[in-house]
């Protein structure tokens, strides 16, 4: 009888390199699938590494477009910052990857899917949640999980089954990262009162050996969607890419946060998101003139929505699309210019403009120009006021009356 | 038959010095009411300078304390960030302003209030309805508003009536200040795509000034309110005012906005707030350990409404006292202290503690004390993912089905 | 020289009859425009009274089928209950009567555009915003607001110029109605302590008239949109004018309601909706079928907002073109046949299905069909609860500890 | 050794009965624990039984008065209509219950608490949330999900155990009920095309069968709670359980529901809330007159919350007692009485009136005595625009431009 096959998200560290033969001790062929989301790893190695350890079959994938044009894109126009402060890393990526593996589960025919993840995390979530809503079909392994062995055990059983162990198996970091951030956790950064390493960090400098002068940048927005920076057109993978590069060297982007995830506990994470700083910071300066204010007053509610539902493992849910719905309708006016400096940590909007800018200097303006009509203030205070006045009449709150 | 009486904010400089002669032409006996909330005013200087222009009473109000206590405690708690950037700073002074008046218009037996507001701010809002709400008897004039004169005019106007005209006049710039920040607009300012000059700031320095060094402080919170800076004890107005002092040499609080008014336009203001960006940092960070994950997704929408509610003007609506009950009811447990890095421009928190923390070492961590059981991970996300996965099986929107 | 031009809202009521005279001794030559949005007028006779009082043209509109796909839909897929009670009736049709106005207006050349609304009322700003935002360069008129008669006056001014005085004049109330709707106000029913009078009501009979035996209905669906009536294909405008018969004899549809106006009084307001209650009615019970559950939760967040958003007159802001793309995303699935009961009053959903129904009667049922695996809800539980959990251990909030 | 200890919430019912054999089986003394939260049962009679089936102790509990003041008064005062239908039943006795069953627990020293939930509700949710947090060292067990038993094999083994099989076991359905209401579900309801039959009804007579006459009930609320009827005062309890009667003879309260429950299913429910349904319907009414704008329009969002966390089993978590701190505020000015008439399966509020109304009729008046300036709305309309207005000329949305 033949074996079952397994799909298996493969990154070419231990735990997935360890998978491989647990999943064919399970009775599985293993197929292979490594993506490159932007992280920068090299896909030939992993491929090679993922055959050599087992897999009967190694895809790679370089999905670094379409994360970009698809899954960055979103949270960028959204300013998906879950709880205000975690910009939506890994969130962004797992949908994708899950995607892919149920592209080529579909391909090769395969029964099961698994991942790395422990039972602790939100990746599990989001992992098994894309999958199922993908292919209800697929059954969906989750090796780490299950094995629930401490490191020990499973270096002890690296070896005995010819998984090469990794020089830096000491680090205490687990490290996840795709072109719109870094994520780091675990180690001393599990107390919250001691401040993260500077060996956590990975894509930016500290702000002390950030340059002593500025460096400016002009992003140029075409309905929301960042095409050309510093006047050359770049695709929007590229474009990132290369801010973070640019931002990274300022120290642009770093995040330490105590985050609740989803399956119900508190945990300290440590981001680094140095090109999605300044395009978060300069999409959001873009909108502050051409969105109407009734439109930038309610699109935040929306934003914390649309950020808790990724999070949340939900990309594949219908609210994602009905959400996004309302974000894409708001950007067709957000087409503009940003100028940022770069400067000791900090993204800093110098100038904005737009065709759609409405932002009016006549109306605006203190001087001999101003076009507003002083005289209409009057109706409109004591309209607009007028429910305020009548309760505190009634409920007798004035401070005493005349 | 004997004069009415009115009330007039008065602030020393030229439009409310220049009111005074404007009411008594208008039939008005002037009492001048000039408060500190901690913009350092000379206030006996313009004690004087209001009789002296022609008021018949002068009053001076130090309120800083109640400032502190009932007006930026509720900004600090609450986070009002409006439109994501402005903490409210006008427009937290204009209702205690407001209040103050009233109580004197009360004290004196007085027919007016008056306000140096034009037409096209919000705080002329601020003040009307403010003093509406207090004494709805009371007749609110705007003389600033209702003369309508160019600069020319009035300086023409000051001089014909003996009203010393400063030497500043000649400043482009419309500055408003109280210890919990400054703001200041018009001039160059006015066109969006020019940075601020240097000579807008008056809290803070640049960040290319600032520092090569660090400097550290801890702040202690007992339910939610600042109590001890560095360890040392100190009411909220002094603690408030001193870190003014030590971000601002820090350079940090620097805020650039393209503001909706409540009046319908757009505007571009900057402000300074160098001790409530610390406060503000430090607070959320508290809050990120000590919130429920359940008050921390809904808090954002009940402060977004305050920060609304605040900023149109409706401090004495019904609607501000039900909101600050709900924030005050979260701040029960937010206790303890945190540790913030000031640092060119940056308020950066490197640790939090607290009594009442949630982050729970046990459940968080990937090391052997690990507490939490993985294989309850299982059943959380078949649930969670069910509607998902339904919605998807039922529409078809599989990627394909073995 | 020649006079100017405004095209006028044209009802063939008194107001807007005296009107035109009234507009031609200002100045103006008149064009009168009457649109029917579903109230039943007798156009012929109102276009020739128009031009019997003096206008120098007038024009009918037969916008019945744009008003019901365009504006009623709207209200029925986004349940615009506006005060949980109100599902827009007048504040539908001014946005298109607006719009036809500035049409005739652009056509004809004319230099403004007049509205019959006083100057208390939501439908001034609802005519004003939207002229404007169609036709800044327009200048709106609003006779009734400005020449502030009394009735007696209004009365003698119409006799005076041969404007015929209605029969009906001492009639109380007012009335607006399209085919979503009919309004009343004023009159007895300015106290909110007596029950509005039976002759208020024009579209229903009382409950006590209404038939001892039931009648039932079904409604069919897609995406969204009722498309037949009892099997029978129909346009939308047709089915509700059909509908408001059917409901309208058993009394369904009365609503007694004291809201809130957008100019800052409350106001008690009669409504007859027969029509619309029955498809609002079944539409949700459509949704509750289909819709995933994450979605039918936020829905009514935008809901609500876009009830405000129409209600305060910002029919052609961008924000209602954003919300509504959230709202028609949500409908997709929205396709099947709800089953009503109309009786006594009451329009009872006694079955609804869908082929895009999300309820599975293999999961919800306690049957032995039962596909739920019960045991996932042990671990589901266990992290759903510990935030709750870990909050009260921390805080002490346990009753007691054994 | 001694055997553990389990405090059972039991109902008399055959799942419960059989829990207590089923239970000692496992090793524990049962100590059986019923609460009278209004639904009128047989208390002596059950505590009687669960001794004699097997339980070591027997508590019987009056706690109408507690669900009443602490629970039911939540639930409306914040209008907790679940998914704008269901106005909470079993979701406001759960947490009551398992307070009791923890106090029992304490004080009774025992090592457990168990219910009896099936595996694809909402309750087991609610109770063991609910009793984890306020007592984290008690184990909790849930028997009928656990032993998973048909219902055949759940009859073989209560007559091996002595358990009385009652008369009623072919009822297919599933019923629990308070003094708040009553919720059916199961057998022919669980297809939602079939009409719920008229024996699923307890508390209601049909339409058809309520008579022809109406009555009236007059309902007094002090703070937002109902404190009289007909002018005779009662306590809350007392004065739902009396409109039960009344209302339910005239058919109120009928609701038929598929609901999203927690567990990520769709469900079924039949709910009858005859005197829920006066009590909600008049209190909102009262607030129409009572709160302010600003108020009425944001509370629909705490309302909306609150009952998510409440059905979600979080009563013990500290966002419900935040949430209900805004609720509580608002309560404040909510006195009056309104006269609710009961007719043919409605409650229809024909009028109310309070000493805290902000319905000031020389506002509203279209009579002489009209208070309101109508001069002030072509400054507020003017203003209020100004966005929509100004978005419209920049982005070229006008229709066309003269």
């Amino acid at each position: 009888m033949a074996n079952k096959k397994v799909v298996l998200a493969y990154s070419g560290g231990l735990d997935t390199s360890v998978a491989i033969p647990w999943l064919k001790e399970q009775g599985y062929d293993v197929v292979a699938v490594c993506l490159d989301v932007g992280e920068g790893k090299d896909l030939d190695f992993i491929q090679k590494k993922a055959l050599q350890v087992g897999a009967v079959e190694s895809y790679i994938i370089d999905a670094k477009d379409e994360f970009a044009e698809e899954y960055a894109l979103v949270a960028l126009q959204a300013h998906t910052w879950y709880e205000q402060k975690y910009p939506l890393v890994s969130a962004l990526s797992r949908p994708l990857i899950a995607k892919k593996l149920v592209e080529i589960a579909n391909k090769t025919n395969a029964d099961a899917v698994a991942h790395g993840c422990t039972g602790k995390g939100n990746d599990q979530v989001r992992f098994e949640v894309s999958i199922k809503a993908l292919n209800p079909n697929l059954e969906v392994l989750a090796p780490v999980r299950e094995w629930a062995w401490s490191r020990d055990e499973e270096i002890e059983y690296a070896k005995k089954h010819n998984v090469p162990v990794p020089a830096t198996i000491d680090s205490p970091f687990s490290i996840d990262q795709n072109l719109w951030g870094r994520a780091n956790e675990a180690g001393i950064m599990e107390d919250p009162w001691v401040a993260p390493p500077e060996e956590a960090y990975g894509l930016t400098v500290s702000i002390e050996n950030a340059p002593d002068t500025p460096e400016f940048v002009e992003i140029e927005f075409v309905e929301g969607k960042p095409v050309a920076l510093n006047g050359k057109e770049m695709k929007l993978a590229d474009l990132i890419l290369e801010l973070n590069k640019i931002a990274g060297r300022h120290g642009v982007g770093r995040i330490d946060h105590v985050e609740n995830r989803l399956v119900g506990i508190k945990s300290r994470e440590v981001y680094e998101i140095p090109g999605a700083k300044v395009l978060l910071t300069a999409h959001k300066e873009l909108e502050d003139i051409t969105l109407v204010k009734e439109l930038a007053h309610f699109k935040p509610i929306v934003e914390q929505k649309l950020s808790e539902v990724i999070y949340d493992g939900l990309w594949f849910n219908p609210i994602r699309e009905a959400l996004y719905a309302f974000i894409k309708e708001t950007q067709k006016y957000v087409n503009g210019t940003v100028r940022v400096k770069l400067f000791k940590g900090h993204a800093i909007v110098e100038g904005r403009k737009s065709p759609n800018s409405l932002y009016n200097e006549k109306l605006a303006t203190y001087s001999k120009e101003d076009a507003f009509n002083h005289a209409s203030a009057v109706g409109f205070i004591e309209l607009w006021g007028l429910p305020t006045v009548v309760a505190s009449q009634v409920n007798n709150k004035t401070i005493y009356t005349k």
